[in-house]
């Protein structure tokens, strides 16, 4: 076998640069999940994702409907005995916005010192190109593949991907798997490999504030009118205590937190981490370390907030509405809906008497995730990253979520391995996101040798 | 004189219907002075003005310019021994955000149910075009005004009148006069006669708050990097305590309140006002009488407030920045430029140290303003509105601010009388401004017989 590997290998990255033409092509679609005005680009990026993975040989590719933007499976089981691995991924990108903020436009993909720019080229159109490209070297070199694989590309995952559970609960039979091998969830970091252990569940919550029932000149009303933009100042600092901890009731009565040692032998410069986002102090909750902040803290933040005048000069007016974009990050033990409850209750109790207060707590939810230790899949996972880069990789929590190994836990019993070689500089979610082109020839050889030392382990065994 | 008084009233009446197309046309030039987008409109209505006062007969008509938006200035002085008035207004008007709220567009002039819907009508070009008319009035039917006038007709009240001052302490002959009478600064209600003795003064603050130096996924960072919306929203709270009082150091310091009994008399129904805005509950400061907290006690409100995203669905982000627009009333007593001083040193002290923050105190400002009580402009024109709407009106403070009358008294020595026709409910500064065409009948009425009255007086006796 490993002549084949080394062949694959090869093959692939012989074919580095067609695999960066398909990125470039890829990553031109704005496929924006999140605003309706996208959602003919949207369906183009999945029927691109279709047209690549039956380039590659794979079978039963199909768009799949959900009621939001269509799932693309497809699959090739000719590896009798060996495992099934669903490589799952995501084709939806973030908003550009700020769009001004972008040296190149976020959706005309360019090259600049080995790094490709646009929106969604590291989360995840790269990686999930990766592993269609790995597919079809082995299609291409040995004419089959080590083991079985089934696709599950999905095109909601930047709007909490809400359709995507109820799609794995009606396809159990085609996602039939031993595990989830994800080819999102970005590596911690550029210099120093990982596997991601954990993931932060998700919930939001919008709110409006009404004043009065329009804007209102701030001479003639000065002081007699309530003001819409200072109670939602008042509303939303009430959300967090001096210490910035979290004050609203409940929010941590069911935190379950990592062993005491979780952080031990990781080390993490705050100083530097501080320097590198541009930021004169922390956030979060004083006298913790900032690791424990990000990884095992929930938080709660506002992520949009707006009213009254904002365009250029002076307009003094009293605006009649305030509204503000919260979410938080879970860690185990937090139920997204009962924290989302939690919320909503806090504000209708913090909103002052002279206001009205509407507040919608959207479906876009996910619970937190954390994989078992001793998974074969994850094994695999540390053994490939240690050879490939020449350093055995630390387990890491991750503060961003993955909502669907919540789910593919929870509905198909399957853990999910991290196993994209995207990093979290990336700028992701963020003007100017890149794609490292050394990460895309990490992943190539990465996920042969993955797939390969895969293919030597039996089927079964791999669920709790 | 009577007999040419009413000649002159009957001649303006009788021409109605051509003001009001002159109006139409003068409303429809969006003149927005406090965008730059809109500087060509700009001039466009100080021409339209021009050319108007020229119609009317007026002399010395000309732009002038001020390193801002151009004065609009024309005189008539042949009426020796008689007074001379300063007629004030203004040819700008505020934005029309936001647009979506307008029935029908903000520059497009509709009348619907003896009403002119437009931005600006109100506020203050149906006003202003009625001592224009008024003029034209009296020179076709008497060929002579029975008073000097000299008119200033400015293009950036709405952005605090920042070159006006200068630009009237270098034309003290050309503005020399017994007192000033305003065509702004409307009557307090639609239903009670009421004249201005006192208005606010005004100034304001913009800050920006920077935590981290981009935009930062709110998974990977979220409680370890510092979140500029929370930050801003803890600023803004602080800016006012519990109950509503404004928390900034020094801020009530050199308050002068009016004598105690300023309100009694004035009949204020605080539940029906809340009613009218469409409010659950007031604003400014608890335990004090609504009228009080409108007139006599100043305020800071934001008027603007934004960061993070704004669009449609979900961006998890942790915004690098947050934006504010702060404005203050004034009161006798305050200082504006140290009142800004004050809400810059307060922001400083208050901006937590994860933070860095951008102070800004733009010129638009002004003092308040307070006319003299035994004012012989003022008593007359308490006689005339008497007179035409059967009724002696009120005195009344101003909530809003009209910073030329402070201009003009400081610089120029002359007392202010306000002297305009529309009223404070017709949503100058909001969608949907209005003017009253019964207002504009009465207002000329008015003006003809002001000026009567005024002819009968002799020069000088007007200053303090």
């Amino acid at each position: 076998m490993s002549a084949t590997s080394s062949l694959t290998e090869d093959y692939a990255l012989a074919h580095e640069a067609a695999i960066l033409r398909d990125l470039v092509e890829f990553a031109a679609i704005p496929s924006v999940s999140t605003d309706p005005a996208f959602a003919g680009d949207v369906r183009r990026a999945a029927e691109w994702v279709a047209a690549r993975l039956r380039r590659a040989g794979m079978e039963a590719v199909a768009l799949h409907e959900t009621g939001g933007h269509p799932v693309v499976m497809a699959e090739w089981r000719h590896a009798p005995g060996a495992p099934t691995v669903l490589i799952y991924g995501h084709y939806d990108v973030q908003p550009a916005d700020p769009v001004e903020k972008w040296r190149s436009p976020a959706f005309a993909p360019q090259v600049r010192e080995d790094r490709l720019y646009a929106r969604g080229v590291s989360d995840d159109k790269g990686p999930v190109l990766t592993a269609f490209a790995v597919a079809e070297a082995f299609m291409a070199t040995a004419g089959r593949l080590p083991l079985n694989v089934v696709f599950l590309i999905e095109g909601e995952e930047e709007m909490g991907s809400a359709h995507l559970e109820a799609f794995v609960a009606a396809h159990p039979a085609e996602l039939a798997a031993d595990f989830v091998l994800s080819a999102d969830g970005a590596m911690w970091r550029a210099d120093l490999p990982s596997v991601t252990i954990a993931s932060r569940g998700i919930c939001t919550v919008e709110a409006t504030l009404h004043g009065a029932a329009k804007d209102l000149h701030s001479g003639r009303h000065g002081g007699s009118a309530p003001n819409a933009l200072a109670g939602m100042a008042r509303l939303v600092a009430s959300l967090h205590d001096g210490a910035g901890r979290v004050a609203v009731a409940g929010f941590y009565d069911a935190v379950v937190r990592p062993p005491a040692d979780a952080l031990a032998g990781i080390a993490f410069d705050e100083a530097a981490y501080l320097a590198e986002i541009g930021a004169a102090g922390p956030g979060g909750e004083d006298g913790l370390a900032l690791l424990a902040r990000q990884w095992s803290e929930p938080t709660l933040e506002p992520n949009g907030m707006w009213g009254g005048y904002t365009g250029a000069g002076t307009k003094t007016v009293i605006p009649a509405e305030a509204h503000v974009k919260l979410s938080c990050r879970l860690v185990p033990g937090q139920d997204p809906r009962r924290i989302q409850q939690a919320i909503a209750t806090h504000l209708r109790a913090h909103c002052p008497p002279a206001f009205r207060l509407d507040v919608e707590l959207p479906d876009h939810v996910a619970e937190p995730y954390a994989i078992r230790a001793d998974h074969p899949g994850l094994t695999v996972a540390e053994d490939v990253l240690a050879e490939v880069l020449g350093r055995r990789p630390v387990r890491v929590r991750m503060g961003a979520t993955i909502p669907v190994a919540e789910a593919f836990q929870r509905v198909l019993g399957l853990d999910t391995v991290f196993f994209s070689f995207s990093t979290t500089d990336e700028d992701y979610h963020a003007p100017n996101e890149f794609f490292r082109l050394s990460s895309l020839r990490t992943g190539l050889r990465a996920w042969v040798r993955c797939w390969e030392r895969l293919g030597r382990l039996r089927a079964g065994g791999f669920t709790h």
